[in-house]
């Protein structure tokens, strides 16, 4: 086996995808590729200072805007797409968040709909150190500084969906999409289940950091340049995006309410148990009732997401995915040396 | 002013519509134009006898056909389309009904995952009476023939969504679709914001008679006989699909949980209230509050579906959707002479 | 049998029961006795003008006053206790309705917590024509005099609930309780499943009328002299509030998210057309999917309420309840003579 | 200062609590005494074999048997009282978990009703072995043998609630209660707001661990031998309970839906926030957002549970509590020698 291939896509203005499903591909690739693109922040880079208002810079629905889509020859419905994120680095020195009226988890919505008026709109505007590895932002009065580690993840990661459809960039779904989750960094597999031929995989939505829930609907967005391995694995179904990290094997489940985000993350953790580890389907619910962990990922999107892990130490012997990720782990040290 | 224009549309078995947005406009419409279209039953008319099982005969997504979608000249985003049903009547002298494995209310389903099996595949073949105006079925084990009025109406009404999205037609959001409301019958005006150029409105899903809230999820589902006439609002914008009959104004809800789309459905009401019968916001809330009917139209979709009712005289004087309705109602009396 | 006996209650001021459970009978009754009993409107008559704000004349935890609790000799878990409405009448020529902060279906609440201010806390003053039968209030502003239709019913019914607990009786659950839906009318038969020895019964919350899921939170309140007449079915067990009337039988539930409210109810039905009219389960699901209604009770209370409906004269033969709402239907009737 | 009070208590089989509220105080404490107590498990210890079936052998509502309540002296409604957690030991060398019929969270139940049977009812054994800190079960085929580390926890600690209400210890509310946190170890301070005076503590339900969510409704139950430090904070109002451990602070929220139980526990952090680290409303908003971790507690209760999370050392300088978590802290290092 050679080098692999480096595909490169610093795409221009015009050139986002504001969709999974519906956009023409900007690339072909082949499994064992590697990605080496870069990702517009949510606002399209319009919000560049506590000014700008997104209800006023932005134009509605051209908000988190993917680099993609890139078709994957080979891929077929049926299938399993994995992406191996091997780097994820802040374009910018700086990234923004904000309050958005009417999103978020503690306000009400278009949906959650009440007769009380918005919060107010504000604009955070955080500084990265990319060398301390830390982000900040002061408080509205000056007042207080407040400093973040960077954890720098992908909020948006996804195929084109099942069922014809075509979905906002700000969904999540069975397809992936704006799932949200912090355990979206370096060193994790993402796998997606492939609806369309080619798979049509887009990534952007890239956050500084971001906490559990994201509550206020907005994370540290900055815009990123960022690798990725992409690998296929033929006949292997994966109904919800799947990760896999060094540590853990992570189901996740985007639906409303919270709680039918929760019961698909778990119901897919027994099936995993079943299927990689041998375990019988009782036992499995069983052992992740007592060893699961279960961090919310959004409670602000069209769907909200959770995630359901278990540590590899914990679990029975077992080779998740047909041990994908480990060869992606290795092919990203040698790609790094 | 002269006749209205007919336009026919009797699909061949190739050119049904599959989704919301993403299908090329089978013909080009004006407002005022009467349409004359037959509409195939939710199983694409697979489903024809007790043996004849959803997971065996029907091919997914291939569910749901639409008749349309048709092109409203003239029709703009921020523009309201009226669909007035002038006619739905049963094209056959049978229906169908089904229980579909993890689909439908008193169920786990694919996002209420639980372990669980689903409930047995079942088929009810109910027979029409067109003329008794009654349908009916007998139970499974032959022991009892059960009757109930025929009301036949549209479950699945839309126009393309926005956001530059392509819905299923199983889905009821926004843009109206399958909303399996038993409100959409005979005499009633459908509203419903246009969110693209020409609107793209597609009809289908009829059903003999469906209860509030669709429990098993699959109504008494047959082809129909359906006329509607089609006019424009221009400048009026419908955030969310109303109805409008001779006895009451009808705001719709669709999200999950269901209390969102009641909220949707009932905040929906007073902005209507306070826009064509002039109450302030707050005595609007008061007076839904004390005369607002609430039924449920379904609690099985991808969304679930609210309706809220007030009777036309309880309300103050108002002129609602500038007097619409009353003009597709006398046109529909003078197209039925 | 001889005439019944009439139990009158008109409790004096420190006299109400605040729960469900908890409470020392007021008086025992006999099954077939009549209550004839006044309730205080559910701000404990403290609501007198659109001064009297509730936040400020109303004193927590003392609202929505019961009468009763009544013990009903011979009642023991796993009995089923039946309350037929024989009249219900305002006691007074006004009535009280107001919006109370962070309570109700369009604002945030103390559950559904967001960082929003309250809605304005307002209070409407209703007039109540007891002759013609309506009730009238007036906009804020003066401009406009609304009136509708007087349908008086009862908010609140309930017994002492299961599992040792106490409930406020705000609450609506299994037991009964704050269920505010407008079905508990006059004419109406309300059973209850018993769960302590005596059952005890409390009745208050009086509406003069009430639209379907009381979308501000409170009805149109008003104190009421009340008669009913109480019943037991012995070795009958009824696991959630069920009515009967005339031309309906109706199921309850209650419970969050509301879905699950719906679940309890239409569950419920499929169970009464099971035991009652002789349906297999599958049949009756379809034959309720169908047939039924699905009006909305509450969607503000601490538990939302929902009801399932079907029309008696769409049901196959069947004798509901051993008959018992017919037979209080006629004592009803007698005693009115 | 002297030495702490110690007060022991070891409850007869007759004497536990199966409510909170409502039960007679088993002995008077002061603030600053130290509880040394017993507490049996969940099933009342009647599990004790994998045929100990608990539809057969527990007595319902005899479930979760509460030590307590402790009245403690000088509480009085508006205060906090503080309970810091000294040890918590697995008092024999077994656990047990099941699967309760129409109880858990991948499986319908009595409120997200369906027509399913329920899954099938099995007992786990679990051996703890308290010198390597660890607990095991044998897969139900007796193939696979699963160990995971020991981290004991109480799933039950409450006070009586408000308004007047008792409530069966398997709920979790306002009060605390069935919370089934994992955080509930050793190490934390668990801060609840008073409702009565005295209090009226009580804790039970001990966990060798649990998964966050705890899946299938029962985690690996155990008796416990645990000691409490108990402390009051006069004029400190608590509305949910909160814990406070040395490396993070802690809100929590009980209700339904589970997202109801995120905006809680978020929307009391941002208050947190604001008291005691003097961030104003919207910046607290912003740093929660981007700083907090949100792992479920339990997904299958009366009332779902959900934890909001932030380190202490991201925080900006503050005293969380008038600084009392430290002081338990070293009163139990000292208590400890």
């Amino acid at each position: 086996m050679g080098d692999p291939r480096i595909v490169t896509v610093r795409p221009e203005a015009g050139s986002y995808a504001w969709t999974f499903g519906g956009a023409a591909p900007v690339a072909r690739v082949r499994p064992g590729d590697v990605l080496d693109v870069f990702t517009e922040d949510c606002f399209a880079g319009r919000v560049r200072s506590a000014k700008d208002l997104v209800s006023q810079v932005c134009e509605f629905p051209y908000l988190n805007p993917q680099t993609g889509p890139f078709h994957v020859e080979g891929a077929e419905p049926g299938d399993t797409l994995a992406v191996h994120f091997v780097s994820i680095e802040p374009a910018r020195d700086w990234a923004a968040s904000t309050t958005v009226p009417l999103f978020g988890a503690l306000t009400s919505t278009h949906t959650t709909a009440t007769l009380q008026p918005p919060l107010p709109e504000v604009v955070w505007m955080w500084e990265l150190d990319r060398e301390r590895r830390t982000c900040a932002f002061t408080t509205r009065d000056g007042g207080m500084r407040l400093e973040l580690p960077m954890d720098p993840m992908h909020g948006t990661v996804g195929v084109a969906p099942a069922n014809l459809e075509v979905r906002s960039a700000l969904v999540p779904d069975a397809h992936g999409g704006n799932m949200d989750t912090p355990e979206m960094r370096v060193g994790t597999t993402c796998y997606l289940g492939v609806n369309v031929e080619g798979a049509l995989l887009s990534l952007g939505d890239g956050h500084a950091r971001q906490g559990e829930g994201e509550t206020c609907g907005v994370a540290v967005e900055c815009a990123m340049n960022t690798v990725v391995v992409v690998e296929l694995l033929k006949g292997v179904a994966t109904p919800w995006p799947r990760l896999e990290s060094d540590t853990h094997i992570i189901s996740t489940g985007s639906a409303r309410p919270l709680e039918d985000a929760f019961r698909i993350a778990q119901l897919d953790m027994v099936r995993w148990l079943q299927r990689d580890y041998g375990l019988e389907e009782l036992d499995a619910y069983q052992f992740l009732t007592q060893a699961g962990e279960a961090p919310l990922a959004n409670v602000c999107d069209t769907n909200y997401t959770a995630v359901a892990k278990i540590r590899k130490d914990w679990l029975p012997p077992g080779t998740p995915h047909r041990g994908l990720h480990r060869q992606l782990r290795d092919a990203a040290a040698a790609f790094a040396r």
